[in-house]
């Protein structure tokens, strides 16, 4: 039988495979031309990776076969419990929902009536603007309109 | 003494009386000539009004003298309590932050180095993208990168 | 300005007064030419009326104009917090997900690839099944596919 | 003595099995004859297998024996704590009862009287139905009616 | 419209007037020919009474007619969220379950194979032994055993 | 030293043990000649055995001689934390005490005065019921009662 | 019907009147001659008191009836969910048991066998040490010792 | 380097080993000279021992280096998380604190005026006193008493 | 009997009046010869303040009886519950303690040794510092230390 | 691949090596010419340390390659979950928060307008001051003001 590791454990093992070879999200996104922000989530266990993908990162990075087996999987998505995250560079995303979701519901449904932002025919980018009072963090969210169809 | 309301109670008169009039947040962002998130997030709740515009806002939406009082003072900003709010609408904002949010972080840290970005120095637009296969909401976060700074 | 009630206040009138009246959900539903669990979600709070129906509904169950108004409204969907509720009548439906959830999970993967059962383009029927050794309910959940498209 | 793995350890056990085979959750659940959701449930770890269709299943994944044990040993059933789970594909049914459930509720009891659709004496399908629009996930929950018998 | 009074409110009207009047929950279920902790929990809020013993207990503690009319609807049952009570009385029943409750498992499985008490088929006794050490508090519950019935 | 193994391990030990030879709970508490919920509950970790018991056991079930030693360990009772466990079986009881424990809690003040039932002065008893409608499950829950007695 | 008012509210009305007359717990105490620890809880709605003294108390603070009824009828003990406050003088006693309650644990397990100190046939002191390096707060729980006696 | 171990894996098997070598845990704090309660929260790693204390234990009980180092490491006290534990035994003084600390509260604040007990200045003592109705469990807590000084 | 204001509700009235009449919490102190952290505090509803003060804060706000006395009451401290705030303000402090909160506890342990700063015999004070590049809040906090001392 | 080790674990073992080998925090902060908390932070797994700071304090301390290596890494910050802790030295920060939290909110909007003091932009310093009634901990928090700026 194979030896397990999960898509989380798998994550971490990436990570640092990562940090010690010097290698950048961004060239692991090109080598398998995906985008950048898909390539990240996908190689931290939110997404699953075709075979192909799974063995190019594995041979990049130099990872073990357990390790690209648990990139092919399907993974079980977010954090696994509905509880809000400590760590600053994420908190202040969910601080922004808590102060503009309201806000935003608002806005969505006066532009295209009753639905949703789907999560899922969605993507998301990030991106540098400079800006002489210091650079920006620019975080595009994009995703298809879901009315409330019965 | 003056009668006293909260500002989410005067976020609900004012979201009622948008309603029935048939006013626009957007119609009511032009009129105070402020962006669109930013005067419905206000309106409801989360900014602080200058008097002026407070006293605009009630005199579109015949509002009483309380309500426009509330809207001028500082928020306590947030739900109040870290949990994750219900409403679809909202709530898939929340899960691609938890599918997503430590992809951003990575990328945030590639690109910049150790830090956030700022929710304060922060600001969020919306805007409909029309597309054949369905229109599509995107919705985007600018904030200002603060770089860990001892 | 007119005297506010939110969707759940007027969602308990509407059951009160549908109480009193000996009024069925499944007859208010023919009233407004509506699936009965759409409507009773609706009258409950979850669902926004048009206008006419609104006020056809106020009719027959004699409604004030607060309620009417009210049910027009968009609503916050869900229960506000992400806690399980204790009504038996409700629970063995968070139950029979609690036991069978990740099964549902690795027949929807395995029968469509990688994606959700949207709750939005969504719609749920429920029947009595006569059955000899004790009638059934047989509730069915109907949603569209949407697969995880970036 | 034997050593000692759980039901839930057992479950990852089979799924990876499955998954590096790439073996169908439906061809396992032909091969010991019982429904697909009973099935993929019960190797996930909440239903006993009968020792045979243990070692039937056993056999085909080449698992080893404390696996097959963990199969047949009575499970405790669901998550363990009343907490909602994040992964999408499982938590849109969540969504669904958290907006519907207070109506199936109301419709339970306008057609049978006061009592409850049991999770027990209680069975779930699911299946595909095309859809010009995009086909659809149908899922069934079949349960029997039991009265509130004093 | 008739004013609006819920099943818990009139509850503790109802056990208010009772204890003003000095009336037990014995002589009350006695005047309405029902077991007397089904009245006691129907009096609290947990069941639905008929018309004619709401309005029997309504002479006997000469209650309004909102909390008659209370009386008679369907409960949402239970406390409503899934905490466990501090107050003393009620909370050793609790530490018993969580002491006792795996084994009153494994019991019913061993005795019964796989299945659940109901708790819905399901009646409460309680009842005073005497003990010259001390009397006794005997609580039986007793419910139908519902097997595991795909 | 002495390999350790806690309690709880020790019992899920006892209990794949007890399953793989085939040997009853009830067989299990005749050996040592007590009653037989006390001896499961014993057994799964939440009463200490005497040490001849321990070594009884253990023997009947070929332990090792660190789960006997576990035995003998005065426990710390019940799951550890204040939440509802999520299994069927043991769940309804949990709903049971939901919807009744206040009805106990009125009876007991009603019949006895201030004060509680037992939790520690007491016994449980499970025994099942012929029933042409189905057989019952009756478990009895026997304290003594404490009055409030400062 | 009589005006309704539950023991807490009715605490916060006697602790109120207490403060604006200048009287003290303990003069209350001595009024109806109990403990002073007894009497302060029952006044905050812990305890019942008997009629007498009920109108003992609301002669002395010049009560409303509705108060005064309210501290006789039976009470629902604690703060009604498990969880830890956050006033600094109550919070000390919760922390010094989160740091010495295993040790109190082992040690009545050594001096007394398996068991508990009774919380029901239990009282609390409290007393005032002068101390040179400044005054002690000294506070004797002093509860029956109930071993597990099936 | 040295092997690493834990101040509360310590502490299980300093109890382990205390209970096989039939050591109590007075005999413990006679050995080291300290008071018995303070000396069992210690060992259970809620205090840190000196280097000679720590070895004297270790000699008496025959415990590694590892376990003998950890004991003399500043501990993080508690349990880690602001939640109440459900061993009866200690959930006892967790009710009575529910149910008698906002009284204990008043009478500090009545006897010393604002401030609290301390938990750091503190010490707890616990003994047996003889009573022909079933004996007695006495805790004394004794802290200084803190003034609010700003 | 005097109309009761529990001290949370004085401290929002206190707020709105010093709002409406733009009065600074600096004035306010400075009226009555207070820190300025401790009198916003008290008027919040975290201190009780003296009669004289009281009337004097109620002299230039222009508050009812009520009010006044109600900032003479002994408060109950905090937030009532242990959850951390979302509004950004106070969030950042929370955030702060949660980075470098066991570096604090490190530090005081190898300056102090076992033991803790006081959070009774303590102050806060917050100045603005200017700085070229954005001025600085700077907040001190400044407690006794106080040993474990048994 | 390197073994792999997290900043949490890398800091429990720096903590023990420090202790075993008596060496202080702030000798290891003047080692690598960084004040004292951000380095005692940093060894805790808050903050990353550069290649040369990692190694530097590896050979004081004697680590391990992979301790070494986990010292550079991007930390998540924070404790994972947004919960209060226990230990009394770290609580009383917490509690102080707790109590003058909406005070310091007050006066930093007085003093600044509408903001935040930054948590990144941020240093904190800690000082024994001397005092003949008991020397006292000064804790010092320095951010720079960041004002909501859209």
């Amino acid at each position: 039988m194979v030896a397990m590791i999960d898509k989380l454990e798998a994550g971490q093992i990436v990570s640092r495979a990562r940090f010690v070879k010097g290698t950048t999200w961004r060239s692991l996104a090109d080598a398998i031309d995906k985008p950048v922000v898909w390539t990240t989530a996908a190689l931290l266990g939110q997404h699953a990776l075709t075979s192909d993908d799974a063995w190019r990162i594995g041979e990049i990075l130099e990872l073990g076969d357990d390790v690209v087996e648990a990139m092919q999987v399907q993974p079980y998505r977010g954090s696994g419990t509905q509880q809000i995250p400590t760590d600053p560079t994420i908190y202040r995303f969910y601080e922004a929902l808590d102060v503009y979701g309201p806000a935003l519901k608002e806005l969505i449904h006066e532009e295209f009536g009753d639905g949703i932002m789907s999560a899922i025919n969605f993507n998301v980018e990030i991106e540098r603007r400079e800006d002489p009072k210091g650079d920006r963090v620019v975080v595009t969210l994009d995703g298809k309109f879901l009315d409330y169809n019965w």
